[in-house]
């Protein structure tokens, strides 16, 4: 992927939006004190918060929650995104621009999901957009808050620094296909203890649509992939592809995290199989 | 009650203010998408968050936070209130007008303690205010957001469907009398674990006003209602009439849920009795 | 401390922004109450949450936090902090004038470190600013966000009471000095289980600049004081001064927290000791 060659020409007006994706929490003042530093210098910005919940230095979490939710905001918004856990290090502070929408935060595969082809990354280096006295352990606020704001002020971010072409990637893990079956995982659980896989539904075309689909998660069998959740009497396991994109284990009207007993950190481990009937 | 007879004809100028109750939880985008869709086609609304954390798939705990909170804000005021097991059935998404305030999401009781003999109800038919090809998962954002907006830009919700006089009622516990005395109950308990009831100020009254009350819960005995939680000793349990307009059972300088043992989801078992000493 | 002698003249020109402080919590409509409040004084108020995550009570805890990020928003903010324990006693509701910033909330501690020599402080006795009918169980949204709200649209807070000399200091521990030694203690866990200490780099200084530090918690010995997380080894422990300028034990990529195993409630007991190596 040469990021440098075909260029995202899409001219930029700010929306006036600037988006907050982190890994901060909300117990502490670190969210508070980012958006203090955006309304010191933009003092008209919109601060959206798409999440502080990203589970604890989870890039890949972060990176798919960034991919799915970026595109329902207007073009135009500046999309800040900090889960850094090599803060302090020699990673880079980026922006990437894709299609109308500019994004800030460390080049740690946070934006594996949203950079393409087309996509332009700068490497940021001009301190003079930064916090003064920028130190080694807060960049959310002293480097990528004020570099968000100047941007929603409409500052170029061709001034901010040099465009680069080898940007960290992200690594999924996709599903894989054995015996004629599609073995996938879990990406992470969310709030209603649905089981987000990484199965999309292209994978499962791949099988062929010519015969109805069966789910095995650890030791049950879900039958169909049904439309949504009440498909399926109450209590009952469901597989759909949910709002995000990807398929989904749910239980209607229950948590499927609880039914099936997966503990919290397990959920990369565990596999979910697709086959033909 | 027919809502559509006696209708609420106070004028609408949109306060510009869109609020949001869910039980969408804060570490997924849910809500963050939301207010992306909401964004998209109001530039200028000025979004709250009432609470993301209603208790997952509780409707009475929604209606009553909603019904409690939203006269706090101006008239001209959109609230999108999303608490939604029934996603995806054939329960009906809903615009209710009451008192120069709007409320949106579906027909599912949530929307009880707001609708009153004045308010007028629209079933949202209408697909065009509805974001392109809305799925069967996440109405919140496919079809509520994208109605909220376009109420708070003005457009009439005539436009959106047609008037209705059967929404779902809802049916929250009311404390029944019994041998003179009021048998109330547990609702929820909030952040500080006051222990909310179900029994309001004219419900202590129908006791007869003469006499000092006597407040049971569990094995503890409480004397009398009091104005503040320093009315009693510290750690000490103490009833009073709290911010909500319902008698809560607190402790000072403490948490009542933890102080009596309560577990989470056992709250609407636990028995509330109020006698004349 | 005089602080009515020294004033604080600068001249006040509300920036827009009401900021919130409080240890609320979010699954309530309490936080979505006071922001209804204040909007519907001042359609135009810019709310930023600073947290209100506070330890229930914690007045501490509130004090620092509020001093390590209220100056990351422009002068002219206005910053409500409400932990409130005493709420309904005779405690006063007071407005804070410092540099450029107002604060607004109850006297009892929680702006004890905003508050200096020429800051002037104002017990709020006016009710014209108040709701009409304050209670006496949640005063953040019957005195402090109307005041807040009229404080943002530009009305003097002189007109709002009288100025006040006494208000309630609040009593953080300081390191003391022993055997040659620093001993310090952890002050509170943020959401990364960083553990942030009462002691600040010119405790360090009076050690004497010219030897290797160590540092000694529970039964662990970290050697020197880092610059940033990434300073030692994954999973090792590392003692730096973070974002707020406090000391932090930390451990690069992971949870300083749990590998400690410091219990919720205990952080004040552990001690933290600096020595010359």
């Amino acid at each position: 992927m040469d990021q440098g060659a075909v260029s995202d020409t899409k001219p930029f007006t700010p929306s006036g939006i600037v988006t907050l994706l982190t890994d901060f929490g909300l117990e502490d003042a670190y969210v508070g004190i980012v958006k203090g530093v955006i309304l010191g210098i933009n003092h008209r910005a919109g601060i959206v918060d798409i999440t502080h919940g990203v589970v604890l230095g989870d890039i890949i979490h972060a990176a798919i929650i960034l991919q799915h939710s970026y595109r329902y905001f207007p073009e135009g918004t500046i999309h800040l995104a900090v889960v850094d856990p090599g803060v302090g290090t020699r990673r880079r502070p980026i922006i990437v621009k894709t299609g109308g929408h500019f994004f800030v935060g460390p080049d740690n595969g946070i934006f594996g999901k949203v950079i393409s082809g087309s996509s332009r990354v700068v490497h940021i280096t001009n301190r003079r957009y930064f916090l003064s006295e920028p130190g080694s352990t807060f960049h959310g606020r002293d480097i990528f808050a004020p570099v968000a704001a100047h941007l929603s002020n409409g500052v170029s971010y061709e001034k901010m620094g040099h465009f680069i072409d080898d940007s960290v990637p992200i690594n999924i893990p996709v599903p894989r296909r054995e015996d004629g079956k599609l073995v996938g995982q879990i990406l992470y659980v969310d709030h209603f203890g649905n089981m987000i896989t990484n199965i999309r539904r292209n994978d499962i075309e791949s099988l062929g649509s010519e015969s109805r689909k069966r789910i095995r998660i650890m030791d049950v069998i879900i039958e169909g992939i049904a439309d949504t959740y009440a498909n399926k009497g109450k209590g009952e396991p469901v597989a759909l592809f949910g709002s995000t994109g990807y398929m989904e284990i749910a239980v209607n009207m229950g948590n499927a995290c609880r039914m099936f007993g997966v503990e919290h950190g397990e959920e990369r481990d565990i596999k979910v199989i697709v086959e033909n009937v």
